[in-house]
């Protein structure tokens, strides 16, 4: 229903064609507020539909007979946390469709790189919101829990839509009461989880983007050539100075060089490209081959001015993961703290399977966590050609 | 309009009567959620109707036909500020009733700090969310922002209401383009605003709570008396040791009796209650001479079993209060930033106003920061009479 | 080295009577500053020792001739954190002194509350303070990281203390690298921690305290007996109430009878304190029988004004074994991001050791956050026998 | 005195060529920690220096024989600031240093805006370190107060250094108690603050940096006329549009001239170079003609790939301001809180003088917030010649 605020106040006047028709979009004018023009053009109040939404607060508690006051803030804050989920939605959605656009979507890295971080000082905020709900007590919970049962948070569309939309596989995701998520959702709800399952996800758009990285190879230039050599006489050199090092003790020596065949192993998996594509295909992990090449390429020379605004970004990608998982940890713990983790209801109390959501199996950028164990020290990273160096160049100076 | 989520999947069963009501009453069963159980009961979408809350974003940018991509951030980050000042008012509103309540509202002093406290969490969290807006730049405010003419975060009644529920009296605010606050308004709106200016305010409450103490007299023992006759002592010794001491110069021992006669005016100040009383009808001080005795007899036996509470009551208030002062504080940095304050436009611009509304002016518990400046080292503090102070005991064991 | 400022600047005078000794401790005069008096009394540099403090950051990275930037930062932010745990230590030493001194150490509940409370303010600090290690690349720790082989924030000697004085046993520890956790440690360290092992821990004494509640029992009142019949009625209720529902499936049914047993086992072993004491031997839980009836006495009749400030710091002890979780989680998050977890190395990486780390493992008060799962609504709560509430009453008036 | 723990606990061996001198520098090996190794290398006590750092808190109280509890919190409160201010200062020179390097710092705009961010999130864990210093009560802080008399935070000479090395002059600052700041400090200190005075601050670094910009001409390209034009044309377009308009009133159109006429003069200002420059040497603007107009061409072409960077930098200068002003703020609130603004003592206590620090005076970056005033809509920005966007380009394609 339409807010008729200007009615309750006074009869519509002639010159109805508000204010904000006739000057307001004049772009320069400073907007003004005063009483005589308060009554025209858009009204703080009905911009933000507030008596729709101060309405929407209905306590099942109330519909009993026997009013909460604790309700109260468990609807407002699982409503504000919806109000955030649309925002990181509109966002992720904006980049979704910046990357999506042929030719050159990196143009827009400032605007990507602004959104994302937006993304983060939301998430921020859902994490230290729970310290709000945490100051409901276990007892006042009991008030009206059970009326809203079998309600759970576990059915938020749109946080199963952003998981989606990061590049959450359906089948990477723990099972509840061994049920696929899909079952708890309404007919409606599991068609918009559908829907997100199969668009192009954030996650295959970076990948499309790292792997759409020039530097990997330009003329001579051979990144993974350069950098497996690099690896190969840093581990060399380590081997030699622990054998030519007369101090050591033998299980010292012994000890070191184990570590050192550690290290070379694990090398190896990166640098086997065909066993490094069965994990892909086990969905161990989630870049290709090549794009997690151009990732390392670019967390290795990130001082060169081009890859500023892309590490940047890779930085940003970790970091909403980093603050899911945070999420996610401080829920279980709430959970735990206000409801407890009933002895004797075993593995299906919602805390516990909430501790299972906590970890390495939901970070969907995981991958570039890990490339922190390839790096190599700055004083050994090989010297870029000149002639890429100067194609990365990017200052203040005109061509 | 009802959600009817549940149609939408399967046709109304003749177990309508869902386990909620059959079961999910039963007090000690945790709550399930398991596929069989979820399209009966509570659901979570139609609980905290999504439908509805996630279609009240209503772009002024799209009704153009120009959809500003950071308009949504605009209107969601107001909407949940205006959730959670509903919030608050629910809170503020108990306590009050509470408050209200006789014989013995302290009863419910746990209550009482619970709620104050997560005013206060709620508070710390909307001057957090600043930081969100902060990621919109001018540039992209420019978009859309003379679309919202005159619109303004001025005439959020809810925060209005929050201040006059608090006991911000109507004249104390500052003038807004020389108009009374209530012309930004509409019609509605000012019947809101003028209801709760007529409420018996939480400071009233306060300072009512505070005269009831009984500890300002009890028997022979008169709190006020022995305070005055400390500060006495305190002040004439500190004459002494300055007129004794022989190795002042003259210029130092003239500063020292100087500071100490300014400490004298401000407690002669403090102990002629009719000049206090003439501060208090120019609403230069809001508490009454007794209740700011009460509060000061707490603070300085704060140690006493029996003032715990109150102190932490108190405490509460004064962070309200800070809060509320950070708030527009850095409120009115985001607009100095975002917006600007144009030269030239003068004293008129929304962020001379803000910087008003920031300071002494709008703190409610004013008198309680200002107890600070009266109080007297411990070690001077008066032993309480061994009857009072036993009166005053509530400890691990049974009288 | 004597930080002798004012003789850098002029002789010294006859008056080295300093005015703090002549005036300063007289108590009323606000303490002023001005050019005659900086140079006698306290100086703020010398107060906090700076000369020596801004000292103590000696790089590695600079005694082999190559200063990396950022190893200022690993050193000032571990700094920080040791003078933080120096505080904590302070508060908890402080409390466990209080809480040891018979007859009545609840006399200073109000006290030990506000230094629960700064000790919580602290740790969200701690966890803060992790954002600013991560604006550390993983290829600027490599710069230095190296060289500080082997030393480990394993060894902070401080923090194991603190987790022994709160109550962590020795054996409970994950071993690291198959080893006690003294192994890592110099010899003067580990007599510190042994020391502080043997001290009775703050877990130890609020069990103590939680024992001498002496409304566990009084005259014919009987808390245990009459909590646990109004878990039994309601049970019983519960049953009769799914048996009677002829709307319900026998599916259905038969679950919900299944989850009332489900319920009835784990109120049995609440009920039964042999098992419970025989967990107790085997350390599955902390509190004795006594304590745990005691904390769920708190938790229940929490709105009784007796209660009001024990429930507050059984709340603060969770929370601290919250906050400290909370650290070692994001403490984990960011050793995966900036060092990364070795594929390859398996168990014995940091980053899988600190995950084991993350868990109720390391709860101290484990047993209250479980008390959550023992609450019955409050409708349902037996109401007092009036001797003993009034005897819990603790309001404005006289007796 | 040297730590020598590990001859506490063994007596030191032949192979103390430790292990970090003989493999810790082999770059690849994962640093191991296990107790063979634990007493050779680097032991984290020493590394820190923790014996001396946390040797370094005495007590005033202490040694006047009364220690009070609270004062440790004062203390080490305070070091810790000092530990951040230095780790500030090194962040800052460091940029200084790489700003001052020719020919092209703005190679490394990665690694400024990586150290600005990081002084920005100190910046926000100082703002919140205050809450920890709230827990301490007024009347706590009495116990010890005088005795630190007259010390005061205002001689933290490392925080003066901060502003002066940022850019804020000896003259912008409010004079204390009518005396030049520099007199509340030892002679060495005020050495150190001269030095800091004398060094080119960031904000010249800055100005140079933006004069650099080769955008604002090229070829036939000039910004500041292109710039101008759009301006004029706008500002006409508005005039014509309110003159146009028949459903005005007299009144509004009066009031819409009148809005429009101090638009322009507003513009007039920034377009009038020499009265510009009048301003510029009476300090009350910072940035040159020339870095001025380079600022608004990045805030206005912040989309383009050149600008990515620059425009983060820009941002992060006004968030340090806006967090420092952050800082002066919740710090006055602090000491309002916890010593009270003693009545009478008059414009000379500690809580009136902060409060003048709180504002636009000591804002060191205020030109570039107030940029936000001469903004224009992105669709009434100029179209960039093609010749020139094309030298902005930066994107995923080798030239």
């Amino acid at each position: 229903m339409e807010d008729k605020h200007v009615n309750n106040n006074e009869k519509p006047k002639d010159d109805s064609q508000i204010i904000a028709e006739s000057i307001g979009k004049a772009s320069l004018i400073e907007p003004s507020m005063e009483p005589s023009t308060v009554h025209k053009g858009v009204y703080y109040g009905s911009y933000l539909e507030l008596n729709n939404l101060l309405s929407l607060q209905n306590l099942e508690s109330s519909k009993v007979g026997k009013p909460a006051h604790e309700e109260m803030l468990f609807i407002i804050i699982h409503q504000t946390y919806e109000l955030w989920f649309k925002q990181i939605i509109h966002e992720i959605d904006s980049i979704r469709s910046i990357m999506s656009t042929p030719p050159t979507p990196e143009r827009l890295n400032g605007v990507i790189l602004n959104r994302l971080k937006r993304v983060t000082e939301i998430q921020k905020l859902l994490v230290d919101q729970i310290s709000i709900l945490e100051t409901m007590t276990s007892l006042d919970f009991l008030e009206f829990r059970n009326l809203l049962v079998p309600a759970s948070g576990f059915q938020s569309v749109q946080f199963r839509m952003i998981e989606n939309k990061l590049g959450i596989l359906p089948n990477t995701r723990v099972q509840y009461q061994q049920h696929h998520y899909h079952s708890f959702f309404s007919e409606d709800d599991r068609q918009k989880l559908e829907t997100s399952e199969k668009q192009v996800s954030l996650l295959q758009l970076v990948i499309q983007w790292l792997e759409r990285n020039p530097f990997l190879h330009h003329e001579d230039y051979d990144f993974w050539k350069s950098y497996r050599s690099a690896v190969d006489q840093i581990l060399q050199k380590d081997l030699e100075r622990v054998n030519n090092n007369k101090d050591l003790s033998d299980d010292m020596k012994e000890q070191a060089i184990k570590d050192i065949n550690k290290n070379m192993e694990s090398f190896q998996t990166l640098f086997d490209e065909k066993s490094y594509n069965e994990k892909l295909e086990k969905n161990e992990v989630r870049l290709t081959y090549k794009a997690l090449q151009s990732a390392l390429l670019i967390y290795l020379y990130k001082d060169e001015p081009i890859f500023h605004t892309p590490f940047l970004i890779l930085n940003y990608l970790t970091e909403i993961d980093e603050l899911l998982t945070m999420w996610r940890f401080r829920h279980t713990m709430m959970v735990q703290r206000v409801i407890g983790a009933k002895i004797g209801t075993g593995g299906s109390s919602g805390y516990h399977y909430l501790r299972t959501t906590v970890g390495d199996r939901y970070k969907i950028f995981l991958d570039l966590f890990n490339v922190s164990s390839y790096l190599i020290p700055r004083n050994t990273l090989p010297q870029l050609p000149p002639v890429v160096q100067q194609q990365m160049e990017f200052v203040w100076q005109l061509h």
